[in-house]
């Protein structure tokens, strides 16, 4: 790897395995966690992830390639701390814990988009800035929503649902 | 881990691991790097987390515990991620793709930093919430330095020294 379109296209594949292992790693957590907020939060990032993956498919072939995935160390470890949280934690603390290891991922995500968005734009690849820049804007509104979410259910006084 | 105070020492421990773990990571990463600007940065950066180190060695202190690590699965991959770039990267895409690396670290610290300073807040520690907001703020301003070199770094036509 030489060049910076070398480096964007192998980025691009380490966050498309990134996002289909968060995929499967999604509806554990949700199963996992006693709020009904967070589970339900949890929920709809999955069905954002399952959009961020179609997208991504999307400039893959905006740059006239298959669709590709190449291990992503930083995610595998990502979720590897949060499995670790569903079997160490329980109750308040599995809640809380949760939620900050879901705002390490997103925090993760949008800088390796806000990377990708900006290779592309130097790169010329107009279509897929375009679309990275999709993803960006989603991860950062669903990192807003767990620091919501975090704030609410730090605070056991406060009004949580359950 | 049930409460929060225990998930509170429980992330402490993590990234006390992390930045030392850093600290081993970055000397390797400053000599890979072509630009000197990059390079004088990741030395920079590599004081900072070593000033971190100290600062969490005062936050587990104000605790009235020693400070004592636990492996972070996520920091480990996010710098197994590192390596396989100098391994697999050389010149220009070396340079950005490392730069892409430290800010997706960064991140991630700022990510636990900031859910570490809010837990010590509600637990009525003040001096830790003090202590972690300072490194906080420091994570913020390294990816901030990192964000200005990613710009002149990802543009080979523009005033790189080297």
């Amino acid at each position: 790897m030489k060049t910076l379109n070398e480096a964007f296209e192998h980025t691009l594949q380490d966050i498309y395995w990134a996002e289909n292992a968060l995929s499967k790693a999604l509806p554990k957590v949700s199963k996992a966690v006693g709020n009904a907020d967070l589970k339900a939060a949890f929920d709809d990032h999955l069905k954002e992830t399952k959009g961020h993956i179609k997208t991504l498919e999307k400039v893959f072939k905006s740059l006239g390639k298959s669709a590709s995935g190449e291990k992503c160390d930083a995610m595998d470890g990502l979720l590897k701390e949060a499995d670790g949280l569903l079997e160490e934690a329980e109750g308040h603390a599995l809640d809380v814990s949760v939620i900050g290891a879901a705002q390490a991922i997103e925090h993760y995500e949008i800088a390796r988009y806000g990377t990708l968005r900006e290779w592309a734009k130097e790169l010329g690849h107009d279509e897929a800035h375009a679309l990275l820049g999709t993803i960006l804007d989603e991860e950062k509104a669903a990192n807003a929503k767990l620091t919501a979410l975090a704030v609410e259910a730090v605070n056991p006084k406060g009004k949580r649902k359950s």
